[in-house]
């Protein structure tokens, strides 16, 4: 069927939060942000995480089988956004200049916006298209404050931020 | 490592809006309720879904290989959701009261309480402990009015709604 059946503005009701997902691979670190991230199972408790598949997280959680997720609180700024979102873990190091702690399965957690912090470990992946999508049992999650969670409609609408053109919906940028 | 290391209230913090995910087998029609859903890739625009495998709308997709979201405006009606959230399909005709239309795939839309909706081929599938993760390839998706979308935080806090038990966040009913 033809893709101009597609209004994109449909999709852009769909509702997100906006993540860190983070990994690493031997030592090096990284982490990016990411809105494609949910819960799919109670029990066991297991997450899952969308990411492109150029992504330098992708390549480590493919290396080391763990992930981490934070959950960034509402007035997070936009640099710190942009540190994580806009650049690649490939030209800098995105940990040089960042508050983290190492969690239970090695991967960095960021700590400085985030109202919680999950560790998961990879049950399986598969390929979507240009994306990974990774599903991970949930191991370790901690609550680090109170607070509002930023959603991706308050990041598009508020904090007037754009969409990386590897995010699952960059589209969005131009419906807006 | 041990499950006591996850504190539920953690994954509490993770956002989702509210659907319908639809589908049909043969001539019979069916929905559900449903938080896990999201957009994973632009190009070619694609969501998935995640639903428990004994649900029958799992069955129907399975069958079908199509569904259908409706994306649930905040104003959405408590006895709106109880009828696709809390009721089984094998036990009643869940559009035997209800405003639909049929859409290009032949998944039911129902459009009483719609933002937009959205139907999907069927890519793939793949299980995830108890529920099955449905990656579908947008075929056609339509806005059909102004609104606020219903968000699973606004469906806890303001509407006091519970999760059923095959709901992927069901424990979030004893951490409130």
């Amino acid at each position: 069927m033809a893709e101009n059946n597609i209004d994109k503005k449909a999709l852009y009701r769909i509702s997100y939060g906006l993540y860190l997902v983070c990994s690493r691979k031997g030592e090096k670190l990284n982490g990016q942000v990411a809105n494609a991230v949910m819960q799919v199972t109670a029990d066991p408790i297991s997450i899952v995480a969308c990411l492109h598949k150029e992504n330098l997280t992708t390549e480590c959680i493919l290396d080391s089988g763990v992930f981490s997720i934070s959950i960034l609180e509402q007035e997070t700024p936009m640099t710190y956004i942009g540190n994580f979102g806009f650049k690649c873990g490939r030209d800098i190091d995105k940990f040089g200049n960042c508050e983290y702690r190492k969690g239970l399965t090695g991967a960095p957690l960021p700590v400085a916006h985030s109202l919680a912090v999950i560790e998961a470990e990879l049950v399986k992946h598969t390929d979507i298209f240009t994306h990974v999508m990774f599903f991970g049992k949930v191991v370790d999650s901690k609550v680090l404050k109170d607070g509002t969670p930023l959603t991706y409609a308050h990041y598009h609408e508020v904090k007037k931020g754009k969409s990386p053109k590897n995010a699952p919906t960059s589209a969005l940028n131009e419906v807006k």
